[in-house]
């Protein structure tokens, strides 16, 4: 195995609080009281029916910022705000470049990367990823995913671009993630699966403590996992 | 000013020793005695040609590890070697992923990403900047460049592509390398530019030592050029 490909967000960062703090940090000096974790929520429900427009061909591909930022204007009326200026509406959409990887994860990695070459395989796009990994310390030897592949995961193109784009075979490669959904998609494609439970993920006992399908490796932090993987 | 863009063979690291060094380690146990760096110049002497079927449109993108390895074939003949195995064969052609960078380029990376993000915009692809990056801890924050513009440097669209990858404008990104042509190409599409001088990059006096184009910085090497940009 050479490669460890990353799902992002849930699995290595916390985008629930991360996009409540920055809606909060922007949008409460403006006036604006919201139940800032039911709006990061809200905003998140409308990612997998976005991307399901661009995976079923309905609309050609766009980065997931594009995306966000549209699902930020479909809810913002439903939280009752409007009339924001277009440098908010920016500065808000990158709310989920600005999000925290959860504890285990700097350890884990610092673990992992004396043996592997660690990418995100994620649904985020270039920039979103490269701010995400800076912010955290991350270290990708290379940005994978989606906007490499022009399609969201779990279309099988998603995994088997950034495979290709390492000169790799599926083999060779684990992905990682905390939902059993892209694992399953991922193993479909010949990559070998790792799962990191995530219980807290969208709020207490929402997330994933175990796969439900069957993986190559299973642990309960990236500390575990990268023991696991002897390292 | 947000990202800087690094051209790498030459600019960052030294291709000519590498390859020669490579090709020895390869090909002298199997009975070989090359001239190593004739070699590594004879390869080299291959790439702008090879490069230019693609921007002239006479052959579709490829990544430039498959050009490698069509300009490997050609050359191999000229030096006598034949009847490489397969594995021989793609191993040899790995060369230009096993290149160690000029002493200047850690030290001065370490300052210089305390402040921008750090990226490669080369004519190399994906894997290859991901291993160069790995085996010299430059700690890229994305890979940019050919692969995710299918086209090669000093095409437009090279330089544009992955400005927009960043979700940048011309102006936030500067383009740093020890050739003038790629600067010229860069600064026409809007983008800053940054010479580091590399007098010795094909031998002794073949290099530039100075800029031959206007340019924002010149420096003589990546610890001046990281004190230029206040870091």
């Amino acid at each position: 195995m050479r490669a460890l490909f990353f799902d992002v967000f849930g699995t290595l960062v916390d985008w629930r609080t991360g996009v409540a703090r920055e809606a909060e940090a922007i949008l409460k000096p403006r006036g604006f009281a919201l139940d800032w974790i039911a709006f990061a929520d809200a905003w998140r429900d409308q990612y997998q029916p976005a991307m399901e427009e661009v995976r079923a061909g309905r609309i050609p591909f766009c980065k997931l910022d594009v995306l966000h930022r549209r699902n930020l204007e479909t809810i913002l009326p439903k939280f009752g705000v409007a009339g924001l200026p277009e440098d908010t509406l920016a500065r808000l959409n990158l709310a989920w470049h600005e999000l925290d990887a959860w504890q285990d994860v700097g350890p884990g990695f610092a673990r992992l990367r004396t043996k592997f070459m660690l990418c995100p395989c994620s649904n985020g796009n270039i920039a979103m990823m490269a701010d995400i990994g800076r912010r955290n310390d991350l270290r990708w030897h290379a940005v994978l995913g989606s906007e490499i592949a022009h399609n969201f995961k779990p279309a099988p193109s998603v995994y088997l671009a950034s495979v290709e784009a390492l000169n790799l075979q599926p083999g060779e490669v684990m992905m990682v993630a905390a939902h059993s959904g892209d694992l399953a998609a991922a193993a479909k494609q010949g990559l070998r699966t790792g799962h990191v439970g995530r219980p807290g993920e969208g709020g207490p006992g929402t997330g994933e403590t175990a796969p439900r399908v069957p993986v190559d490796v299973a642990a309960k932090n990236f500390e575990e996992f990268a023991g696991k993987l002897g390292t």
